[in-house]
């Protein structure tokens, strides 16, 4: 059966999350009621990582397998056609070699998390950003964001629900620009422990507004307790940006 | 009475335009409330210029006048709260002088159209830019802005219902930048005629897909009839983003 590799956009402001979950909107249940409709027999997708309820995509990955061979542009256009007026879209569809697989083979994966730091809240990016009224001190964000970077145990900086063995990863980058009222955070590492993202937003947003030092955020880095770090910052500003394999 | 300017963000999607309208839900009927509510007594604003349904605003302006002298922020944070949750938020709010007028006092006004250029919808930006599957040619599309910039007859780029007494406008720019599959049309001028920006987009993106030559766009604009430009872009795409006094 040939393999296909989907890279997929979606506003996950009304889905409970990727995974499927009974009487529940989710972007997999979205996705593979498409694909099997197109198909006309049962598709099962899997992704290389699992977005939260309300996390967005600009390029989620996943990978299936399909009875036949089929134009690359007339999958995406079919799937597009059957998802409407869903707001999710396949960007991509490329026949691949059958031992690739989505979330095993990829080597990086990248994460934008977008703040809106302005007194007022977002009327444009209702939904699509963290409101944060309090200005932020980007250069502070900065600071902290060093001490996150690199191999460490991870352990304050995840869900306590989090399934993982282990809770060493490698943060690659971590980065925060400004446009304006908007903060970029950017980061890219291997893989990411569950809320890894959003628990080091929340942190560095704390650490911005002046309620975390440079040196409590190393503190709650050593610690390994959840309760060292800051808050998670809400699912509405993350952003899933692409996998590299 | 002290007058104040107020700057303000939405997201014109469920909206009917700015302009009150009987039955329908406006941006002005939705302003006016929120403002009356917090004065307790009638409020009208006079904004800069009246956007038409669907088309968004990062900074509209608008004036009015108050029973008294209130705190700016205050304002904000009052009229945002009696907004909520319509799309729509007061920015700035700014005492000014009596004789200040949003529309009148104008210099300049800003506006931004969003294409969204390759073969797919848009899943993150639905109701927020204009899908074009056609690969369009930046290069033709910059050679066609230049013969649109300047002083001229626009009556081929103006809606046959336009009501401005004369179609003669300055357009001070025109530009386009390409990010990714973002192309960002830019203009400014001290006023435009009723779907100007529209029908100028429309127009460009017609020599960006080679349907009309940059001598066409010429010839259109020479022609000084609506038939001869190309298409009005789907409101969507539009954002006024600022005005200048």
């Amino acid at each position: 059966m040939p393999r296909y590799k989907v890279t997929i956009e979606y506003d996950g402001t009304h889905y409970s999350g990727w995974q499927i979950q009974e009487g529940l909107p989710t972007l997999q249940s979205a996705l593979e009621a498409a694909f099997s409709h197109f198909y006309n027999q049962p598709i099962m997708l899997h992704c290389s990582g699992r977005t939260d309820a309300g996390v967005h995509a600009k390029a989620q990955v996943a990978h299936y397998d399909a009875p036949q061979q089929r134009d690359a542009y007339a999958i995406c256009k079919g799937i597009n056609s059957l998802l409407f007026p869903h707001p999710i879209v396949v960007t991509r569809a490329e026949l691949v070699e059958d031992d690739f697989h989505a979330r095993f083979a990829s080597k990086r994966r990248h994460y934008e998390y977008i703040i809106l730091n302005r007194p007022v809240r977002a009327a444009l990016d209702i939904h699509r950003a963290w409101d944060i009224f309090r200005p932020l001190d980007i250069d502070v964000m900065r600071e902290a964001a060093q001490v996150l970077i690199g191999h460490h145990d991870f352990t304050s900086f995840r869900s306590t629900e989090c399934q993982s063995k282990s809770p060493e990863k490698t943060l690659e980058t971590l980065s925060i620009e400004r446009e304006g009222d908007y903060l970029f955070v950017r980061c890219s590492a291997r893989s990411f422990l569950h809320n890894q993202v959003r628990i080091m937003v929340g942190t560095l947003a704390y650490a911005g507004m002046g309620k975390m030092s440079v040196a409590d955020v190393k503190a709650a880095l050593d610690a390994k307790d959840r309760r060292a770090a800051g808050i998670t910052a809400p699912a509405c500003g993350l952003y899933f940006m692409g996998v590299d394999y």
